[in-house]
């Protein structure tokens, strides 16, 4: 049975990402009434994973008739290739032994609430959209460069996913014709240069060639220790290393920035992601690239800046969409 | 004095390009009435070139009336940078020059009709979109590769251009972040790889180094008579060194392509412009490294194929361009 639906009654909003699931209650206007943050534990694989996510929005639904919320739709936000149209799972790098799952019907199943399932950076596309930093802009990409780098296309005021639902694999564009091969089957991407694993990998390779740094003491002398956050600490802190690694993925994000300035001419670029909480340590330097080397016009006319939304861009983007599609036609 | 404006009548297009302008009498369903080529001889300057389309025009115009035809409207794609709203062209590479020259104004004047001007790469994509081969299709990108690479994008079955009209520009992304500094400011450009002017510098500077080819006895023994056109007539021949600088475009190209794959998830990509010729010598090297490298779902939906209207691809969409526009909102 379906719940009824309005336009006032709250959301259901999930997003499942590789290394955690946030799970939140939000209004249709925005407003975050109350989430709930899970691991993944994505190695367990795919039941064990999703009978997380079915426990968590079941709790959180008897939770809210409680308070006498009545839901009337579950949005879900998820990292992969996603058919939202059938509701599946396609593919998910970071999610082992998701192919096409069903999640979709799994949880309108389980919580006889109307759902919808969408990929999570167009969902925080949308959400920065529809709440955050992109309000107001009808032309506007969304990168989240994290552990690897994801996209997401607003154009004339719509988010665009393409035929097959697959577009904004801006991560997974060739910047590099003689650089590393990417894990996609691609080469010199994005997202081997400038992600938050580039970052992590660098230090580690030049560590291990007996550069001297603060980055290994904050890994606790541990190689295998270093994330793109302890590169990001150390050179807060000054560190000659690591500001030359952040400098360089600057570097690299901005010759991804030119070329999507240069093909979308958007009025902004709103970057997002945990590499996005270096804030303009690494946005600055992308913009020098931009500004010296996009179109002059579209260049003057782009906004680079950081995600107003944060880690609620995919949580209030899957409400943005789970808004639209219950509007009757 | 604006002549009165109908539905059915015939529209004017020019297509004003760096080496020739193409002008001609269309009817709004995309049947050519009349059509002439001229030399642009951008080299004169502005003054000559504009006085050489108002000419153009003029006897044109004479010409349909004396047929009973009356032109309610004329479009008109030209290479550059075009501001469609003020009727400039902003700035054009290929017409030394032009800079904020309101050639939608200067026609306007001269004629008594109502004039549009757009960006000639978007005009071509939009005339394979709605006359030629990407009829029905929604989401494609259009490629012309000639002396250089530009772009146009129909995006939810309309062109898109972006907010300052200057989207496309394909081109110019780089693709190789070690590669040559291009014309534009940019590094590494698609166009400094894949582009005619590529293929004839790549036959140029091997022959000088010593290789041997069929190549220069075809340019009469002189390495600057070598364009485009010399290395495919010689590939068509079975010359080796021809044959091998094709495979390289086509390689590089394709990489442009996964690009486009990846962020556009599009239909179809379709090739216009004086290296289309070349056709699957060219295209299969491409679809090639779009199999192998793109995602599987937009790499087995996108198809690869040359352009349908060539050398009336920008006129046709110049056509397309005024209908939509003259329609009453």
């Amino acid at each position: 049975m379906m719940a009824g639906s309005t336009e006032e009654s709250p959301i259901l909003a999930v997003d499942l990402g590789g290394t955690k699931i946030v799970t939140a209650l939000i209004s249709s206007r925005g407003e975050i009434i109350s989430r709930e943050y899970n691991p993944t534990l994505a190695e367990e694989g795919a039941d064990a994973v999703i009978n997380r996510i079915l426990t968590t929005v079941n709790s959180l639904v008897s939770k809210a008739l409680s308070s006498s919320y009545s839901i009337a739709t579950i949005g879900i936000a998820a990292a992969g290739a996603i058919d939202s149209e059938k509701g599946l799972v396609t593919d998910s790098p970071n999610l082992p032994g998701w192919h096409n799952i069903p999640l979709k019907d799994m949880v309108e199943k389980a919580t006889g609430i109307r759902t919808f399932i969408m990929n999570d950076a167009s969902a925080a596309a949308l959400g920065e959209h529809i709440f955050g930093a992109g309000r107001g802009m009808n032309n506007l990409i969304y990168l989240t460069v994290s552990t690897g780098i994801g996209g997401g296309i607003i154009i004339n005021g719509r988010l665009y996913s393409g035929p097959s639902g697959s577009a904004g694999e801006i991560g997974h564009t060739t910047i590099d014709i003689n650089g590393p091969r990417c894990s996609c089957g691609n080469i010199g991407c994005l997202e081997m240069l400038a992600s938050g694993k580039a970052v992590a990998r660098e230090a580690q390779r030049l560590i291990a060639q007996g550069a001297k740094t603060a980055i290994i003491e904050l890994a606790e002398g541990d190689l295998q220790n270093i994330t793109a956050q302890t590169v990001a600490t150390a050179a807060q802190k000054g560190d000659t290393l690591a500001l030359t690694i952040v400098s360089k993925a600057a570097n690299y994000l901005g010759v991804g920035m030119v070329n999507l300035v240069n093909i979308f001419n958007p009025e902004m670029i709103i970057v997002g992601g945990g590499m996005a909480k270096m804030g303009n340590m690494l946005l600055d330097g992308a913009r020098k690239v931009v500004t010296e080397r996009a179109f002059q016009m579209p260049a003057q006319l782009v906004r680079i800046v950081p995600s107003q939304l944060g880690d609620n861009a995919g949580v209030l983007g899957a409400v943005a969409f789970a808004k639209e599609l219950r509007r009757p036609l």
